[in-house]
């Protein structure tokens, strides 16, 4: 079934190569156009088949009946200003950026059948050398429309995502970037914090628990730095939160209140054990 | 090769357990004796082979040339008083607590044998029932003797941790609780902080990142009460220092400084992306 006749993803990185390739395997457009500033992205992404057409100018989207602005945020927002005046009448646009209110702010004035969504998928591994068709299999994706989005465009983002195999839920743009705030862009600062107090020296006696905590900490700074000025008032935020948590462990330890410490570990272990 | 005639291990839990599988699997002992307040535990442990004698009375310890103490530290110290008359001349005593310089300290005066250890493994699991022959293999053993400790107790106890896979390594207490620190406790620290930040009805949006980064937030709160008060001098520097780092990004962000930002998480980054 043909959602789309043309389909113009603009960066092909881990998720737009994903997403490029998810969406040629389920045939939900007549062509793909994969579009990036790196001639070796585009050789690549062909390579894997993960797009009909390659690019590296941008004048190729006109045609399109939906573009997909996958690059990192601060990207996003500096491409739709060029596309602007490229995108033909009716054609829907959509971004896969990991905070929305800056991007939605901007993009909904640009474009009129423009809609948020952020698939919480992906990993530390970055390029479309790790592109995985089934990348959003099972997972979920905020899709984040205003009072003023078109509601059809809605509908057939949504259908996109579903047939994506990826469950929607719909989130203001301020709700979802405080609640990535917590559970994504929080652990990443706590998580590139945590490896960069380690002493050198030390590293070589890393448990399985530390690199687990880090894991992430492996993310690419370039996309990362984006996302935490992108999200800086939920983020910091949210950092006060964890911060008052921590000063409160702290404080036990200070004072060896062992009940009221062994208390708050069992609070959240209980929590963290909720998570499957 | 018997090493030992007969080896007491006092807390069967997940090291516990494991150890004596492990030494039971390698033949290492004539007899292996069991020993845990809780009669639940010792049946368990006699079902998975795990032990050949199982008690509840810290007296049948009296005949064993090896005695390891693997409960949670505070109750290390206690039992260790406790045992210190039962003990027979000669007898070697270690232990596998997770902090050293209290526990060195303490067991050092009660036993004119005694070798510190400290097997980097485990999980967040707990429980003989998650014991497993294999969790030393492949491991990194720290040994924290001091000048006063005998050197052939020490050469015996590396001989042991070889045996079971592990690669020896000796450290003073002090340096052992500062690594130790860093590597973990701090990160446990801040995994059940993170997760005691995180507002309830967000968590449905939990990401895999969020999941490995909180994964140790779900071990046993009172062994991790124990460690983190036994360890607070180094553990509450180190949180210095990660407060620290943390202050910096945050100050990033908050001025906006791209530039700065991407040289801090470029540089964790690269550390991360050194560590296996």
């Amino acid at each position: 079934m043909k959602l789309f006749n043309k389909v113009a993803i603009i960066g092909v990185g881990l998720i737009g190569g994903s997403l490029a390739l998810a969406i040629k395997r389920k045939r939900l457009a007549n062509t793909l156009i994969g579009i990036s500033r790196q001639r070796k992205t585009l050789i690549l992404a062909r390579k894997l088949r993960a797009v009909d057409v390659a690019s590296q100018d941008l004048n190729i989207i006109k045609d399109a009946d939906l573009i997909i602005l996958a690059t990192p945020v601060h990207t996003i927002l500096k491409i739709a200003k060029n596309i602007s005046r490229l995108v033909k009448p009716g054609a829907i646009v959509s971004d896969v950026g990991s905070t929305k209110q800056e991007i939605v702010r901007h993009l909904s004035k640009l474009f009129p059948n423009y809609v948020g969504s952020h698939p919480l998928t992906g990993s530390e591994k970055r390029g479309v050398i790790n592109a995985d068709a089934r990348m959003f299999n099972g997972s979920l994706c905020i899709l984040t429309p205003t009072v003023s989005t078109d509601k059809q465009s809605v509908i057939k983002i949504s259908r996109l995502w579903n047939l994506l195999g990826a469950r929607v839920v719909h989130l203001k743009p301020s709700l979802h970037d405080s609640v990535l705030s917590f559970v994504s862009h929080m652990p990443h600062l706590v998580a590139f914090s945590l490896v960069g107090s380690v002493p050198k020296k030390y590293l070589r006696f890393a448990t399985s628990g530390f690199k687990d905590t880090t894991r992430i900490a492996s993310s690419d700074a370039a996309l990362w730095k984006d996302i935490f000025i992108s999200n800086r008032k939920s983020l910091l935020k949210a950092l006060g939160t964890f911060k008052h948590r921590l000063s409160e462990i702290e404080s036990a330890i200070s004072k060896k209140d062992a009940k009221g410490l062994e208390g708050i570990l069992r609070k959240a272990k209980k929590t963290r054990d909720s998570l499957k």
